[in-house]
């Protein structure tokens, strides 16, 4: 189960950054959905390397194949297999990292769980496993799309120092976020996070950042009271990214600084249907959907392969100056943004058939309760 | 699954805030482990209502009776189910509410769910749910003292706007958090949230607050790389605490403002074990523990029920200006406190299983790396 | 979850044979479901001993208490606490055997897997574990009998070497079984039955016994195609009973000596229903519901507790000619038959819940495709 | 999860009978394990078509390839993708199956399950889905036979009506087995078999057959006392095999013939361990092992494709003459034996990580009683 996620729409992922291939494989999809492959390929394409001057330059198409789970382009109720060959796997930019442990990397973690580990490039805990999440949460997408209306997007709100102007509710579109390689709306903040990452490349080092995300049109009712809260599941999904070290909803932190006057949020009823004045929960109230925009942020700690000399110790006992070479990124955000989208799918598109299975949901066993 | 957390060791809770009774029941504790009985009383003492008037005046003595799975004071490694009788129910105080959502509560979020609720104070959603984790968390931690010495020890660190000074790495201990009702180790800080809260509470209002978390002595590879990474499980687990909206690791929101220069840590021999400088990671790479003490924060929203009249609906669509009675904490960072402590030992408990299971820890099966 | 079944209609079971209580908790019933409380107290009657002269004397009034879960009498679609006092526990009986193991029980392999062991009765091991099962399946008898109308009928097949004559499919009825405490509905088989189990008892032995269960109204379509049919899914379930050593499904056995031209069958419309003409399949094909009625059948192996000397060991390697005292069933299977319910309606509420997340079911997304 | 097996040792097999691949992944293997991709292929062949005459002389080479979870050909802990492309697709065999249900298959049960299915040779419920099951089960022999010493051993022990003498207890090996196509041990049966083979394939026909099983060397103490007994995940495990009806452990439905005084069996040391007189237990007790000889049965129906002409249905309404062409075995229970096998390891991979994680076993957590 460590490579799995969710409960009835089920991923594995598999794969090693340098191995022969990674990918998933969703489990509990529901029969009878068309699938468009083009559309999980664009994913991936958001979520590739080499795309602008800004990301890692490993080259790969990162080609998707659908294995299994498929007749005529629509799902049979059955495990779909994803997967993408890796191409330029270049093993001997590892070689001097075999038995150095690379400091603000799992090298040193990742031994002492396993008692080996695989020099390649991170192994597992390289972002390359992200692919499966990607292609899976494409999957995902499609299904919340249909049978929901549901859409996921998030967006690169912070690089390093540098932060953006906050999107009004509602507003925020793909095509905004898409218009920047850096994945940010706001194009004045882009061109200084561009500046940032251009100097601290120069310095040979890299960045922080924060992505946000809102999933609109999530139903009032989805979620669970206790332990896998909307929220809870959220958090760990986000938090499994490579680099994540913060999760917020709503007000996150800052609701902590707040008297409950001005946290608590008027309810009422407009366009027939109950809300909140001001979605200050940001769409989560005891771990259910209140129907309002649901709104997170994730925090990303700066990137460890930065191209400066670093001092850190060897498997057999000695110290060593190690410069990292290789083909890394000096901020994971843009990339992150894709992922980050696919991890919030995930988890609503699992709680979607948690909720029908538990209340027959929308069907005529679950009566919401508002007028 | 829904009210089940933990993968190996598995607790599900049970019982409504006004129900019969509240509790858990634990499944995967290992065998022949002694049960201080008393000692899980005293973590119950810590979440109790009514220890100081600074907390809720519900007089609960939150008795626990331990009904299955222990034989002569030893666990049989069967179910044990631990069970709290509910006393001081007050039903009446609820009547205002049956009909009205109150704002900032899962009211309306619950019945949108199940086309009914519990309008006895919350039923799940009540922080009365948490007993049976923390008495679960009592198991645990006799657990992973026997067999590994870990401790965990979590303190408020700021209330509303009054903040704290962080106490170095190592120097925490549970008697200096225990000196005060208010769980900060921070004398100074202490008395100026107490003046906070009385404020507040003279207003009718309530305060946010964070609570801050250590794991010390968690081995080196207790965790998972992808889904499942401690990071990811401890997310989880936190969230999951009624009114939590924020989760960090080591320097969490800060790390995306950071340089990767700074972020990263040098590694190093240190009496023999490999050790990082500074533990910027707070004690987790790659989402796999480093050795190093795991350092976490949780930031907990400012309790809805407030004293003054709030503007909602009613379930026939009505509008409503609400006043609720009842008995409430102007603050839930105090008696967060060891829920948050429980929280982690469950998710320590579990990985301990989990890292025993895959690689025989700490038998000879799993030579860990480091010389 | 060594003591949990299901995966989305899940229970979980407590309690030692001579502990403070036994029970289950059901996680993942839906909300709004009426809840008869006496109809499962009178499931809980049909296992309870000391109800005739040919099961064990043993005087449990097994008074169910509800301890959450419900409010108003109707489920909240949160964890049921279901929970029996032992009230007859006569530990001294087990003196003598504390440091034997028992031939035919599980003393040993029990005391091999944990290194300890509760002598009082089988701890865990004891039929007195199932009455959580049979607890919990009441509630799945409600669930499935107000949404579905499915029916779930057991019987007594066989005891020792008395047969019976098998029911037309679709015949048998609970008022023809439990018309004798045997629970066999043909009454002049009962009646050689208890012969043979007076004999047996004069002799100081035991007998065992097969029962048969049908289901009916289970809708063509629920089940699972690969590992979790509900072939399997019924085998795990009815093999985890205490005693049972077999378990067929169809002609189960006989199938096996069988050519493809006798056991394959037509297949027709009957009433405007997609029908076999012979229902040899027993309601399952490739593990999935045929609309047919379900029919399987459990061999029970006989008691192991005998009034004869029986040679064995001690814990400290002494050899011993071992009387058994304490109270006991001379076969079963009458008091299996509950069980033997409770374990299939737990596996199809299970199964309903995971169909309707997969396909929606009953609602549109999921058109059976048949005219 | 329907394609999911296995709680700590999990593995999801995916891929239909036509599509592109088929194979599986293996999640939760022990790092470290040197993995004989050799020995995995051939357990493959052995459960190939084409093999013998009488067997489907569909032509698949089922060439394994691993895409990842090895580095330097050992286990790194992470999922194993074990892969088979499928070559020999003739969906022109299945073009008349398109509209008609095959009598005895699960066309119309997976179709009014999932709204559709893949025509092309029953997708999933082909046994072909098998592939995954066999591959993973070679690493489970791995695992096993290096940290433990189990071997797992099936044979052929009846088709149709021909029986075979039952081999002594620990005698039988795996060259005896693999001496026949047949997979059966006893050379005088074997002929008889295969006349009785050659006789139904001449009259369109095919057979039935049963198939046992013996594991040896696992450990007491292995097991579940409840739900996930040994005994009923191995019923679950075997009843999840294509084609089977029926389960037995022990004596099996023969145990509900006997007395107590016949089926109890004596406890006594031998060669300084606690043994059984006469492992009538088939090395099950309380659904745990006893350290005996595991012995179990399983009965396989005969295949429900046979030439000649079938009453049947189709989609829209219509009655049909069906013949169905196509390649097809005779009878299962040969092929079947590697699949058996598979099963039964995959079973006790994950019991023995479970066993691992609850006791720590074997090391000085778990103190076994017996001296």
């Amino acid at each position: 189960m460590a490579s799995s996620f969710g409960h009835l729409f089920r991923v594995t992922t598999f794969g090693e950054s340098h191995g022969e291939a990674v990918g998933a494989i969703v489990d509990g999809c529901p029969p009878g959905l068309e699938i468009d492959a083009n559309a999980i390929q664009s994913e991936l394409a958001r979520r590739r390397p080499g795309q602008s001057p800004l990301v890692s330059p490993r080259v790969e198409p990162d080609e998707l194949e659908i294995l299994s789970g498929l007749f005529n382009g629509r799902t049979l109720g059955s495990p779909i297999c994803l997967q993408v060959r890796n191409l330029d796997c270049k093993p001997a930019d590892y070689e001097t990292i075999e038995d150095a442990y690379r400091p603000g990397h799992a090298d040193y973690s990742t031994e002492a769980k396993l008692g080996l580990r695989d020099p390649r490039g991170g192994g597992r805990a390289s972002a390359r496993e992200t692919i499966g999440r990607v292609a899976a949460g494409g999957i995902a997408r499609q299904l919340l799309t249909r049978d929901v209306g549901v859409e996921v997007i998030a967006w690169v709100e912070s690089i390093g120092k540098v932060g953006s102007s906050r999107p009004d509710q509602g507003s925020i579109s793909r095509e905004m976020i898409d218009a920047s390689a850096l994945r940010c709306p706001d194009e004045e903040a882009c061109s200084r996070m561009e500046e940032a990452l251009v100097e601290a490349r120069e310095h040979g080092d890299s960045l922080g950042g924060v992505v946000a995300c809102v999933a609109k049109a999530v139903p009032a009712g989805w979620g669970e009271p206790v332990f896998d809260k909307l929220t809870s599941d959220l958090a760990k999904a986000l938090m499994s990214i490579p680099a994540a070290r913060g999760f917020e909803v709503g007000e996150g932190f800052a609701a902590a600084a707040m008297n409950g006057s001005e946290h608590n949020d008027s309810m009422l009823f407009r366009d027939g249907k109950v809300r909140t004045a001001r979605n200050i929960a940001g769409g989560l109230s005891g771990g259910i959907a209140t129907g309002e925009e649901i709104r997170i942020r994730v925090a990303f700690k700066p990137p460890s392969s930065i191209a400066r000399t670093q001092e850190t110790i060897t498997r057999t006992g000695a110290e060593k100056h190690l410069l990292i070479s290789g083909r890394h990124d000096p901020c994971v955000a843009p990339r992150a943004v894709p992922v980050v989208e696919a991890m919030v799918l995930l988890v609503l598109a699992d709680h979607y058939l948690r909720h029908r299975a538990l209340t027959g949901w929308p069907g005529p066993m679950a009566g919401p309760a508002a007028p």
